[in-house]
């Protein structure tokens, strides 16, 4: 496509990505760029007016990128960047079909995530939410002091509890993070259960490596069914991806499994965990504690949501991947693979569709 | 001492110590225990009537252990074993006078402490207060995502921020072993002010062994004046003992030389950092963020405590400690200390009141 300047290809970006971002599109004199420029979800009739002839979009996960809209482009757009790991906004067939190529932000968020999931894990297990109302609320002049008051189970191993297993639901790059930060914890054991039609051969080839990493103070690695994971974690992480074939595998009956001072935290997708299921756990106290960054059905969950009410449940607004250097290097890479594919190059970060 | 029964050491414990620990000294038929059974700090008048003749009494930190106590115990008593490691309610030179041994509890609350204090620089980082609190308030249906919304300072190192120094006020036990689990965050220099009493020879081969063990991951380990622990620690943390020397060390002049994205860590004494300063720091933003589990005066710190009003001010009430391990472990150290001493045996955790 020539360049001219009379033809430029333009760029629409549903939302301002700051003073560090922006220029990588607007100092360009070849690009027109078109900015959804308020704080807020970008409109969708302004979207599908100013999509016409668009080359590229630089999207967020709020943006439903529909064959409704790729009609509203036209046979001009070359690709649809988004700002993010997930992909459910958009519809892949639809983008396949029309040639479209798809940019998103995999492995930058990695270490932000990895943070979090530690964060609630030490939260769920140290009661932060009950104790932080304490404070709070004006109570801890009136509290009493007893040997095992605020008490809850401790994530390091200690001289008398020398064992602990961290289990994982999803054993991708974020978990595998995760359990690096844990080690100096004591963790001795580490179990998971992750998609079933990975190749088993080249799993194998990577827990061997990283129990090699890790020993001596980790004992053990291994691969398992989500009922071993349920019965046999202290601390349990879920980072598996979402969609219908993860759907609500921690439920009732995986939660009547768990150990009565184990914590849950949630980092992943909120489908994967049946609310009413983990409220009813902490309620009775089949489980110590929970640390929850996902909610299904989110942003909507309310005072009244029956997590919300369970002082056990440390609850954080999806805030996963929100460092200033994460979403700083998300933005960027959403920047870059739309150029790149403006550009007919090689995309830093291509959705592989075929696996899709 | 003969012990046939009828002339049994008495040992008084102002807390019960739960079905794990009270045993140790129930299940003995050659002591005579006197008990606080109630739920409640032990009631002065009662210990004064009840520790006439003891050989041994095992305490909390809510028991001042002074003149009065002790001419109240009388000429048999022998030790004075104290479940906390520290130990502002005994008057040392004292019991020194009388020859009373004194136990404490050091080095079992170490991995608890580490943990909180990992816990908190998180929490501190990622805004955990103020996003917890959106939650809890209902106001997450309303939240608007924006690409920096809720976005902190990242513990980790990522590829576009590749270093991160942690500072430390004072290097013992508790802060080598919190150091010990930032390493995999990506920590690429450590710095510490500490006891200017401390030979620094011993200091110089301590920390060379420390450096080697992180490397490469952590490239320098240096011990600094307090000036250079403000100025350059990203995450900074307050592992000080308390007492004259470190009070107010985190001051006014101290904070403003702070980094703006850096937070700070309070796990030891609330006396060592002022907490007006500290108020207006985090509201005039000279640092990000704070996250303490001791405030001086505590815990008469109510709903209009300067710190308790700062929504970037995570705070918990004292619970370093209390986790059922290390709380069991500090327990049971506490009742061998006191059996140790009434057999005339070394004991396993002995206070040195040379050094006090």
């Amino acid at each position: 496509m020539p360049l001219d300047g009379t033809n430029k290809p333009k760029v629409v970006v549903t939302r301002d990505l700051g003073p560090d971002v922006m220029p990588l599109l607007t100092k360009r004199d070849d690009i027109e760029v078109v900015l959804w420029a308020d704080d807020s979800v970008c409109d969708r009739q302004w979207l599908l007016e100013n999509v016409k002839g668009a080359t590229g979009m630089v999207v967020v996960f709020s943006e439903l990128v529909d064959a409704e809209l790729l009609d509203a482009a036209g046979p001009s757009l070359k690709v649809v960047s988004t700002m993010s790991v997930g992909y459910e906004h958009i519809h892949v067939p639809e983008l396949v079909k029309r040639n479209i190529r798809i940019g998103y932000t995999p492995d930058v968020l990695t270490d932000a995530v990895a943070d979090i999931s530690v964060m609630l894990a030490l939260m769920a297990g140290r009661n932060a939410r009950e104790t932080m109302g304490i404070v709070r609320e004006g109570l801890w002049p009136r509290s009493i002091w007893a040997p095992f008051a605020f008490c809850g189970p401790q994530l390091s191993t200690s001289g008398n509890s020398a064992s602990r297993t961290v289990g994982f639901l999803g054993f991708g790059r974020i978990s595998q993070a995760t359990l690096k930060r844990l080690i100096p914890f004591g963790v001795t054991d580490c179990i998971y259960s992750s998609n079933p039609n990975s190749p088993s051969a080249s799993k194998k080839e990577r827990d061997e490596a990283i129990l090699k990493q890790y020993s001596p103070q980790l004992k053990s690695l291994r691969g398992v069914d989500t009922d071993t994971v349920a019965r046999e974690s202290d601390v349990l992480f879920v980072l598996t991806p979402g969609g219908p074939s993860t759907r609500h595998l921690v439920n009732e009956e995986f939660l009547r499994k768990m150990k009565e001072h184990s914590v849950i935290v949630n980092a992943g997708r909120g489908t994967v965990v049946e609310s009413d299921a983990l409220a009813k756990a902490l309620r009775e106290k089949w489980i110590w504690g929970a640390g929850i960054d996902v909610v299904e059905g989110e942003p909507n969950v309310g005072k009244d949501h029956p997590l919300v009410k369970e002082p056990r449940c440390n609850i954080l607004p999806h805030i996963g991947s929100a460092s200033f250097e994460t979403r700083l290097a998300m933005a960027t890479l959403a920047v870059d693979n739309c150029l790149a594919a403006i550009g007919g190059q090689n995309m830093p970060a291509e959705l592989d569709v075929r696996i899709d």
